[in-house]
């Protein structure tokens, strides 16, 4: 899916919204588990997006949940990404997988989650440099979503530092900025570099607990779509997510996990997931009207 | 395995080889593939480490080949650690995953390796901060290797900036010094305040193309071990790692994949890996003795 088509989905939908799948046997509801016994996760799975699909633009597995489940839990994962491309067709599928290696091995993991899964992007870890993140970028229609201001809060420790020194892509970086700045920046131009253009497969993460950031980036990141975690559940605001966020384009999906997902953990829990995601899309109509 | 284990297990072996498998289909010898078919990582992998074990004191799977392969891939990573721990008691088992994520996410990894699987270690990325990594050293007897300085060619993108500012952990950390070098004292000291000690948890990475950062890093990271891929296809020089690296109990693996696995392409991999896998323990062996 491409940048055009993406805003074209937000706009028909009138939704940003992301639907974080990060499915934890341990709160699936107890009637799924009787019933569904091994393949819980994927019966949780399928109800919860059967649920939410008409408020939602995307998904978004939390891949660690599933690999801790070992063999059954790729097994479901890739039945999950399957079961979205089978019955919701448009819907943008992001696995959230934080990788991040030297070029030959980023190419494999590219190959897992666009050739073995049909993901169409991939949460990329940008310590290592541009290495890790091209491979993920060269399939088009496919993205790579780079970390730059995360939500937890631990991200300050070395997120925010104040970075000098080292060969700036380009003169537009200031000499003097934090670590985050200079990875969307950097990232952004090498990536036009090799590609000509940057926001057709790239997009960042920047967390919802931190809105004023979100003002700055969109200083120096105007047109990239970004991935904002951290609304609902981690404490931050849709209201300055957007107001802080928002571009002509949108160039926002904001996700919501636990706050949907285990809206309820009664035999209700798909109708309350329902009713959260569609409470957060309505929210998400009124300020694409607003701003 | 504690750090005491560890290092008897190398003076007893007079041996500090890491193999990696980064068992990659395409390069599986066509004798393999013809006999085993969907099993042919799991078959190669058994050969190889059958004829490496004499040599060896850790094997280091790169995770993404085996994602790469889906189910199947998993699968034949998981039996590839049993077969490890059946068959080799006292191998030192390192997952190359590179994981890092939130806290609640990072917890799922780590069962994902050390419950779901039986590895001993599994390779993090440092960005998100301490969240990401204290999940990983909780469990006694298990290690996180935190990515530091590594040995790609885009390392000196962000790795090697200098940083400023923050609330540096401890009095002993220089107001301004590479992003590594605050990664390590850092984790270091966070790891310590939570644990008391680190040297029995954490490792790091640092590449073996650039020893002289080796011979920096013993200055304030005198004791722990450090994981040192690139000698070999990469074209670091074990000579020039053990000089600035090595400490009096060691404190080095030393890995090498591809200038191992891939001695041969033909009938004789095996026994050209066992080769391979010997001339370095032996310049170990004497490397050892003289430093």
């Amino acid at each position: 899916m491409n940048y055009k088509e993406l805003y074209d989905r937000i706009r028909s939908k009138g939704s940003f919204l992301c639907v974080g799948l990060d499915t934890d046997p341990e709160k699936i509801p107890a009637c799924v588990k009787e019933q569904c016994g091994n393949s819980s996760m994927l019966a949780f799975n399928k109800a919860i997006i059967d649920a939410t699909a008409p408020y939602a633009v995307a998904y978004k597995p939390n891949i660690a949940f599933y690999e801790a489940e070992g063999v059954s839990g790729w097994q479901q994962l890739a039945e999950t990404v399957s079961y979205i491309r089978g019955n919701y067709p448009g819907m943008f599928i992001i696995a959230d997988a934080k990788r991040g290696d030297i070029g030959n091995t980023a190419d494999r993991y590219a190959k897992a989650f666009f050739e073995t899964m049909d993901f169409d992007a991939v949460t990329l870890a940008p310590y290592m440099g541009s290495d890790s993140i091209r491979p993920f970028l060269k399939r088009s229609g496919h993205w790579g979503i780079v970390l730059a201001m995360t939500s937890n809060k631990s991200a300050e420790e070395f997120e925010t530092l104040t970075v000098t020194g080292g060969s700036a892509n380009g003169e537009n970086t200031p000499s003097s900025v934090p670590l985050y700045e200079r990875i969307i920046r950097d990232t952004v131009q090498s990536v036009e570099a090799e590609f000509g253009n940057s926001e057709d497969r790239l997009m960042f993460v920047v967390g919802a607990t931190r809105p004023e950031k979100l003002a700055e980036i969109r200083r120096y990141c105007p047109d990239h779509f970004l991935l904002v975690p951290g609304v609902g559940a981690q404490g931050g605001s849709l209201e300055e997510v957007a107001r802080h966020g928002l571009n002509s384009h949108c160039g926002l999906l904001v996700n919501s996990s636990r706050g949907i997902i285990y809206a309820s953990s009664g035999e209700d829990f798909a109708a309350a997931a329902a009713t959260a995601a569609r409470e957060m899309a309505e929210q998400m109509k009124l300020t694409l009207k607003r701003f």
